[in-house]
């Protein structure tokens, strides 16, 4: 399944914000692309874009053939439900794999299913503030860090064909397991929602909203999207509330140190470490190092899933090799 | 001591990026501009820009006549002790007032002063993530919201002057006293700063660096300031432990909702409804009316701080007259 040199059908079940975007992308690259949405002012205005839309999922389903990789950019809740149905209703060679923002519950999903091996989930970091098709965009997805997840069920002949429509897309691809995933998106995504809402909260009272300014707008900038799609969107990691007590401990630790008067400044630097390292690892290309995994080895899953602990990422993939940067732990951190 | 009829000598105490900005833009309106700070560097390049700049601090004072405001525009440490010492210094219609962003630790200096009603509190909410009078520009404080210190040792004709001042350098004013402004302040920004610097350091794991993104990027951006400055700011605020415990306590609604499958969803409204509330308050003038405010009435004080309460802001002020925007409580949220 080499993208290059036989490319894989792209079958899309949901054309909104990220399904539309991938599609019409695979499909502007020539790559056979299908897809397929309830709504029908979705399929008629995805078809007006050129690209080929059943009117209905057994439709989509039925044309596929072994080479097919079908993306699934539902909602969660619709997600857990096709999982097993695709499986179900598909051939064998048919590869499964999804765009929502939790990995867990996708992965326990295909456990209980009859073929785990055939899914692999994938989380493309990538969005705007709009959603729907009309706010999909061929160029959405360029440059996006995709989260693929390698978990034990995990065919690596599988993944190794995600990876290749992630980077086709125009993505790098970080290689984790599910529960990596969402511990990470915990961190970097779900408590800065959680810390948003309740300090927009907090802060909703005069004087205070008059004087808020920069800092204020930008720490609680995600406080704008529509309540009902951040419930659903973190109501679902199973490792927020793990994640939030850790969090809290910390705000806790700090607090200790206001009032007893004791040393802040441990805590300021350990942040301004944090924060500095990921900027390094966000601009600074000259301290990173490419390594090449050799796809066919068994030892392939664990060596992947080490670069993506490391921080690195893929930037090409085929069926045989993939080739990662990864930060050179000897390079020293500049700008400190 | 109306700025434009017989407009005050201004004499600005250090000369970093807020006393810098300040000194070149009243000297810019032709109003009498002194300056003078400790680094002898600094009074050089004051003194190219074309700012008169004395050599001591001695020398500044003593060529103040009873037409002078006095702007202690250094760290707080030193604004402490300068002062009193300001004050025992200058003759008695000379009005002291600050731009430190902590208020109460110099309201009770001027408390323990010869004169307490001499000093006027002033907070402009204004700044880069440079410092140092190199990065001071004439521009900094157009559009600056200063929060302007009325405590009940604050004399009305010496805030009035003050008011002036930062209106003239293109700001508008928030009345409030000196506690509201560092309850304020620790919301908006003191908080801010330390959930940016413990989610930072959080974080600082793989693979969640390589996957952190904008919402990672804006939720962090204050822990890029160096730690020793943060320390310094929040360090002082005597409400922050207890602002902090109230946010914490937040937080811990938050994980009991999430662990216990409880409601989540009304905590993100109420976020929501707070960040909502403030870009209203930010960017939709329609929501505005006009007050006028008689300074020279005994209930001024009263009046002006129910405005800051309320998030409205002076926008113009003689001696005789402040007018304010408020907001109207009876104009509807538009975007909800």
């Amino acid at each position: 399944m080499d993208i290059a040199q036989q490319p894989p059908t792209i079958a899309v079940i949901g054309l909104g914000l990220i399904g539309g975007s991938l599609a019409l992308a695979t499909h502007a690259l020539g790559i056979t692309t299908l897809g397929f949405a309830r709504d029908q002012q979705t399929r008629k205005a995805a078809a007006e874009a050129g690209l080929r839309v059943t009117d209905s999922l057994d439709a989509l389903l039925a044309g596929l053939d072994g080479n097919s990789i079908v993306v699934i950019a539902t909602p969660l809740v619709a997600a857990l439900e096709l999982l097993p149905q695709i499986i179900a209703q598909t051939p064998d060679q048919v590869t499964v794999t999804d765009v929502v923002s939790v990995k867990s519950p996708l992965h326990e999903a295909a456990l209980r299913s009859a073929a785990p091996h055939r899914f692999v989930g994938a989380h493309p970091m990538a969005g705007t503030t709009e959603s729907g098709f009309g706010a999909a965009h061929i160029d959405l997805l360029q440059q996006a860090r995709w989260a693929i997840t390698l978990d034990e069920s995990t065919d690596m002949q599988r993944a190794a064909a995600v990876f290749e429509l992630a980077i086709a897309a125009g993505g790098t691809v970080t290689p984790l397991t599910s529960e990596q995933h969402d511990r990470s998106v915990a961190w970097i995504s779900h408590i800065p929602h959680i810390i948003a809402e309740t300090l927009a909260a907090g802060a909703n009272w005069q004087p205070a909203l008059g004087l808020g300014a920069g800092s204020f707008r930008d720490a609680t900038r995600v406080a704008s999207t529509r309540p009902e799609l951040v419930e659903q969107m973190i109501g679902s990691n199973p490792f927020l509330a793990e994640t939030l007590r850790e969090y809290i401990d910390q705000l806790e630790h700090a607090h200790s140190a206001l009032s007893n008067h004791g040393r802040l400044l441990p805590i300021l630097q350990a942040g301004h470490l944090g924060r500095t390292t990921w900027e390094q690892r966000n601009t600074d290309s000259r301290a990173t190092v490419t390594v090449e995994i050799d796809l066919r080895h068994q030892r392939a899953k664990a060596q992947l899933l080490q670069i993506g602990r490391a921080g690195g990422y893929l930037i090409s993939c085929s069926t045989q090799l993939a080739t990662a940067l990864v930060f050179d732990p000897d390079a020293p951190l500049t700008g400190e």
